[in-house]
């Protein structure tokens, strides 16, 4: 199954240097999960080739404008484009109210459902059969959460190479289940460890932007697979992020060592920095598995 | 004087083929005019090395979200920039409340006084030492003008060629003023014919966009130097662009032709065109004088 992050914007609070405001998109099978909406969101995803039909839960972090001022433009684009399916959006509260006031005042009536969730408190927001997603509390001066996504423990796989030609579908669920496969009477036919391998790995990403500098989530993002850790500033301008509720290349580093995730992926770069490469060379030191959110990028975590 | 046009986004109701949704900078003199913002606007300005701290008025023809959804990003970028000038944001009524709903929900405190100024009927809205704006009622089904912007009739220009020394800078100012000029015991000394030569032409410049075809526009765009009519479909769609409250090719044309004006100006293309040159070719057959609004390039008025 699939799980890819593309990064549509990764700079901060204006766009610079060719550089779009934060969005990314999060395909985790037949789900395509849209985390923040800055500016030009919809021109991203067509510029990148992702499906906005396939859009159909929106996240956003918290409402400062560079994280969802895109989002109007976007519902408007996937009405006309006859979307029908409903839209489900996650976000601090009001912006029900002010998606509403916009839909009014430019005499939209979208060809499909919203379906606003209000983020209040820290906990979890989404379930299906493969898949939640947590929220976590972002230290960021206004309400601001990041995203957990984890994929539920898998079945074991069967093994082909050892299949019996007389299994029924029902003996291959059970086999799924880890059970072995008895007869009628009772009697032991197949264990199961002779016909399955292992589940496949489930995968973790969590977003974290924007936050300051902030240990708590340290545990909640404990052996996460891909960790995305916002890092506005080099460590030189230290005190400018912990004023603005940002943090540094090696706060984020920090943060992405001591919760001993695989990958850190840094982002939101200030419109200070034309060259981004030196803000991941001083991250890699204290983390070395660090890559820098690229747009059009997509990174992939294979299971 | 400067009196340029530039295109920073001609598309129509969603973006399509690297094409933006409309916005047009329009540059006389010192003053900057940003007519509508679609989103993406301000990324076009910076793209096109517009001075967005030059902005000090926009104006929005009608509330559709193509229109002036990058309007809230640009005022952000421009707070960000530390823009301290007040901004003048002419539209239909709604617009105020829109926008201070959104500042209120994105937490931000713009760093410049707004003044919105509502448009309901049709008539002057702008004058200044040079230059007059006034609204023109379009058909589009929902409050929505056009911009006629006027130079007001300038001074007779001083020939250097036949200056002569001794005159003070009053005399220069009455001969700009078509006087002649007198001695203290009101003898003529320069007939200002011999000084001056004619005043350099008044430029004008309208902007219809987006609106029925509609010959009531025509006596209130006669002679116009330079015309922007939208032309959302070719001829074989009039009756969708009716329907729409959109204009063809032949129609933009025509209002283009019966008005007189020296050059048409057309734009608002619709998504299901990804070649734009047929418009262009049908447009000509009725106005010869017309170009194709793209985006980045500048169209110059000479006076």
């Amino acid at each position: 199954m699939t799980f890819q992050l593309t990064i549509l914007g990764a700079n901060s609070a204006t766009p610079a240097y060719g550089r779009h405001q934060t969005s990314q998109l999060l395909t985790i099978g037949t789900h395509s999960f849209l985390l923040d909406c800055g500016e030009g969101c919809q021109m991203q995803l067509m510029r990148y080739h992702s499906k906005i039909s396939r859009i159909n839960h929106i996240l956003i972090s918290h409402l400062h404008g560079d994280h969802f001022f895109g989002l109007i433009g976007l519902l408007n684009t996937m009405s006309l484009g006859g979307h029908r399916q409903p839209l489900h959006l996650y976000a601090p509260p009001g912006l029900a109210e002010v998606i509403t006031a916009l839909l009014r005042c430019s005499h939209t009536v979208l060809s499909f459902p919203l379906q606003f969730h209000a983020l209040e408190s820290p906990g979890n927001i989404y379930e299906d059969l493969y898949l939640t997603i947590e929220t976590i509390a972002m230290d960021h001066g206004v309400p601001c959460f990041g995203f957990v996504f984890r994929e539920k423990p898998k079945p074991r796989r069967i093994n082909k190479e050892t299949l019996p030609p007389d299994l029924t579908v029902p003996d291959i669920l059970l086999l799924k289940e880890g059970k072995d496969v008895y007869d009628a009477d009772g009697h032991l036919r197949y264990k199961n460890e002779a016909l399955t391998l292992p589940p496949r790995r489930s995968r973790t990403y969590a977003y974290c932007s924007d936050t300051r500098y902030n240990e708590r989530i340290i545990p909640l993002l404990e052996g996460i697979d891909l960790l995305y850790h916002e890092a506005t500033f080099m460590q030189d301008q230290a005190d400018k992020a912990a004023v603005r509720y940002h943090s540094t290349t090696l706060e984020a580093a920090t943060i992405a060592r001591k919760a001993r995730v695989g990958q850190l992926l840094i982002g939101h770069y200030s419109s200070r920095y034309r060259e981004i490469e030196p803000l991941l060379e001083e991250a890699q030191t204290v983390f070395a598995n660090t890559q820098l959110a690229i747009e059009g990028q997509t990174y992939t975590l294979e299971d």
